[in-house]
């Protein structure tokens, strides 16, 4: 029922980040939230199935776009690059909403049930990665650790774009993070042979200092 | 008080294990646990906080030993190569374990708040090794970068090593996954200019089917 309300989902999403801020995560109900943005409750239980689920929203369309850029990449691409590419196709998503996102940020490290939640987007974004990957034709153990490190550079690029006081794009961002991903990588021992002929020699390698 | 009680703290979490695998792990209490293992609910919170907990008890020890070992690792090391040599330190503590290992990722696997718990041991695992790879002197997002890498590469060294039939390491198996994030990484599009520089140029660059 009810009637139509202009951008209802992005008036709650604001409501609930400046309450979380004000009065703490515990202390802000559902009903606050719709009161503030001046609609209903029934209005918020339309577009979300409770209150933590506001700051999260966005999360399915995204990784809904993240999969289907990879996997309408060439197939001669590099999986890594398909991934950090799709990375970059998010950068127009996130245009607008650098401010929202650094609240959003405070409000869910100050809350280990919202910290919790996020590690569990990560977690299914990084499954549904590794499964296009797959689909690519990429063996399970590569497509979970090219996910693995996808997720990496993913938050890499985050935290630099939103602390980025020059308000450069996401894309850019992510750039850097392979950059940095790949003078990670560059910088390592070099590890001639395969893992089976140098067992010997690599059971003798750790040190640990007592 | 209780007589001490010889290797108490492995005969609770095998008894729990093989309860959450036989009457899954809501159906199974600490009481259970505490019978199955011969022992009493009294030594059973000597052990561990909560039921959840008994999975989980190795995972502040492990994390001592890996802050450890990266902290002592020459200065000279390559930051994700001091990394990776930490997790291959811990191939002796894993010797003994890959059948529990294997029968608890199933657990683990098959229990929604268990896997919610990994994550969360996974997340302050990345945050103690960004925070010794701070220490090493290290900034901050590159820091937080390698221990997200750090966490694939152990992710995949375990998955490897727990289906191993060959029997071989963890060492081994850090070793090979190291080897395919190199490889992963070498496939990528080169990036020749940094991200200013190319700020126009990547901007054009994702393109998303429609």
């Amino acid at each position: 029922m009810g009637r139509w309300e202009p951008d209802a989902r992005g008036r709650l999403e604001q409501a609930a980040l400046e309450l979380f801020e004000e009065r703490g995560y515990a202390r802000t109900t559902v009903e606050d939230i719709a009161a503030r943005a001046g609609l209903t409750e029934r209005t918020f239980f339309r577009y979300f199935t409770d209150k933590r689920e506001v700051l999260f929203s966005g999360s399915a369309a995204l990784e809904a776009l993240i999969v289907e850029t990879i996997g309408a990449a060439p197939a001669s691409m590099a999986p890594l690059t398909a991934v950090a590419r799709a990375f970059e196709a998010l950068a127009p998503w996130f245009e607008s909403r650098r401010g929202y996102a650094r609240k959003r940020r405070a409000v869910i490290a100050a809350h280990a049930e919202l910290g919790e939640r996020e590690l569990i987007k990560l977690s299914t974004l990084a499954a549904a990665i590794a499964a296009i990957l797959r689909k690519r034709g990429l063996d399970e153990p590569t497509a979970a650790l090219v996910a693995g490190m996808g997720i990496a550079i993913f938050r890499n690029a985050f935290e630099r774009w939103a602390d980025d006081t020059r308000a450069q794009s996401l894309a850019v961002h992510v750039g850097a993070a392979v950059a940095a991903l790949q003078t990670a990588t560059a910088g390592m021992a070099p590890r001639p042979s395969s893992p089976r002929r140098s067992m010997t020699a690599r059971r003798t390698r750790p040190k640990v200092r007592r």
